[in-house]
């Protein structure tokens, strides 16, 4: 199932390409497979510095939830969160969170401030690096190959 | 002129306050003093996890000045940022930060995730604390009396 839900993370991502967005998608989604929320990376074309794919999901998650709280839902994103969205999931409470790509330059979850490794993370999601990795990490280069 | 905006962001806490949310109000701000975006804790009533006062503010004054990018902006906020905010507050390039009461327990500046503290932050605004840090903090701390 969770590759399935990292695939339609990747077709959202496409669709952050081809507005020439960041081209990074997020799903969130019950044990069932029912998707509650989605997102893509919506930074520019909204005037949002915070309208990465995550906080998109998130947001869109809880407002079909009714509730800020996610408990027991689960996170499938193309690209390592930063520590914005990394936080951000925490706060949703989620219980598992998949990525795809790690990112080594912007990442906050094994890379940089690494959020859920201190002692005042209050919540800690299951983390699973590297699903779908490859197929994730194209699209990303194809985008930023094209903007040098 | 940052003491005043202060002052308005605690009001807007205390806004929070009667509305049952954590009493945190943020305000974004220009050199000449202009406000061009503010915010208080909306997390419970709006279902948004991540409507704290900073990314409600951040958002707004993104809406305002038309770009995700806030260059030479301020901001002040009542409490020490969250890793949540303070990595949004970098994205959007906010060149300065001032925060009122430290947070031991949640903070991402000062404390837990110090964000600005990696090579991998991009963007770091110039931090003052402890501005203002007796009314800030008492506030709070009335709120978390009542919740027990």
């Amino acid at each position: 199932m969770h590759e399935s839900m990292m695939a339609r993370a990747l077709e959202l991502a496409e669709t952050a390409l081809k507005v020439g967005e960041v081209p990074v998608g997020a799903v969130i989604y019950k044990k069932s497979g029912e998707i509650v929320g989605e997102g893509y990376n919506f930074v520019i074309s909204s005037n949002d510095p915070t309208a990465h794919a995550e906080i998109v999901a998130l947001r869109k998650a809880a407002q079909h939830q009714k509730s800020a709280r996610l408990d027991g839902l689960m996170m499938a994103v193309t690209l390592e969160p930063c520590a914005m969205c990394a936080q951000a999931i925490s706060h949703a409470k989620i219980a598992e969170l998949r990525f795809g790509a790690y990112d080594v330059k912007s990442g906050g979850v094994q890379n940089g401030a690494r959020i859920y490794d201190h002692k005042t993370c209050h919540h800690k999601p299951d983390v699973y690096g590297g699903l779908m990795e490859e197929s994730c990490s194209k699209i990303l280069q194809s985008f930023f190959r094209e903007k040098r």
